[in-house]
């Protein structure tokens, strides 16, 4: 976070209001040899260009012409382990980043790698969701745009997030079950048939489809820019 | 968040240059009615004018006169309850914001009552307090002052906050516990003592001192506005 004092502001306007000036009269004097021409026609543009440069900034704040506002938001992506969330959401965090948006990422995996505790129970998944929304929430509201990852496999707690954030954008991957437990990325699934992880979204916990997300994308037969070229229109 | 697009800097740019060139000419013809040279001095100005404001944005880019970088940060606040932590906070936010600063507050209270059933035990007031760091870093990553009052009464989990994020000013508002109980403004401690609360910092539950905090701001005899300008020079 840079800042100008006001007297630098001031400073440096002066500064380029002499330069400039001091240009304008010696290109009068070279081709005309009249000092006295020089420093009139130097005195009254010094003082006409400040108020045409007021004009010309107040003209432009009117034209909308290449100003785009971008309102900070939310986007969540739902769905079930190893259906391409993390994956879709670095794509879109890459994108976002390259056009010097600000961008925030949370990633479920990356979250709880942090608090290796939180648990996988309906009450310990709930909490935690809620707390993320929370931290998203308090990074919307300062101007960032935020990309969430995680399973979230409850509507009611997607819906105290989304009530929390002002502008969530729910993006359900909604790759099936099948094709999720087919990739099994982080061998997983294979864990959890065996009895190894309880409560395993899919498996022996539920996953509430979202009743009414902004788009479901199925990654069974899409690339990841497909998928993140699906969302960007969204943003 | 709003952008500028390339194209618009460019053209408004261009569009000034028009404009400042024209003034120019004009000047330079009511003065000699001669129009080849007001044309002429014009033409060369614009060319001339486009070298020197680029030499003169170089040059100014190292003059650091009044350029002022200012880090994000966490200024957390740790103490006993009513030490008058919340009233320094909410102080030191309005300063801040005052100045037309990125600052966001988080506080002990206001967050429990978005997450009431966040317990008091020495575990879950250690998880909350993790949890509320991990916020606060991914704030400041994001350029954002953060002021936090919490009670945090673990140095262990203190240390934690601090490593997670980058520059934490560790201020511990020492007030007496004598003090604090006195005082007893939301009516807490009389409730502790009967023993209706339990857990409670400073009567069944420890406040282990920060070992090594920036600052400790004893609120016995000063006022806010006084205990805030000790903790500006710090930021």
């Amino acid at each position: 976070m840079f800042r100008e004092s006001n007297g630098r502001s001031l400073i440096k306007t002066l500064s380029w209001r002499f330069w400039a000036t001091i240009t304008t009269a010696l290109l009068v004097y070279i081709f005309t040899k009249k000092i006295e021409l020089a420093l009139a026609i130097g005195g009254i543009e010094a003082f006409l260009k400040l108020i045409l440069y007021y004009f010309h900034e107040r003209t432009w704040n009117k034209i909308s012409f290449g100003k785009k506002e971008i309102k900070p938001k939310v986007i969540w992506l739902t769905g079930l382990s190893g259906s391409g969330k993390s994956t879709i959401a670095e794509g879109l965090y890459k994108k976002l980043k390259s056009k010097e948006l600000k961008v925030e990422y949370l990633d479920g995996d990356r979250v709880r790698d942090i608090f290796p505790k939180t648990g996988f129970s309906k009450e310990e998944r709930d909490r935690h969701i809620r707390r993320i929304g929370f931290l998203a929430s308090m990074l919307e509201k300062n101007g960032i745009i935020v990309i969430a990852a995680f399973i979230s496999p409850y509507e009611e707690t997607r819906q105290f997030v989304k009530d929390l954030c002002s502008n969530l954008i729910e993006v359900h991957v909604s790759t099936p079950f099948a094709e999720c437990k087919r990739r099994d990325i982080k061998g997983l699934y294979a864990k959890a048939e065996k009895g190894e992880i309880k409560n395993f979204t899919g498996v022996d916990d539920p996953y509430e489809e979202p009743l009414n997300p902004k788009i479901r994308i199925d990654t069974t037969n899409i690339s990841v820019e497909e998928a993140v070229e699906k969302i960007i229109p969204l943003i």
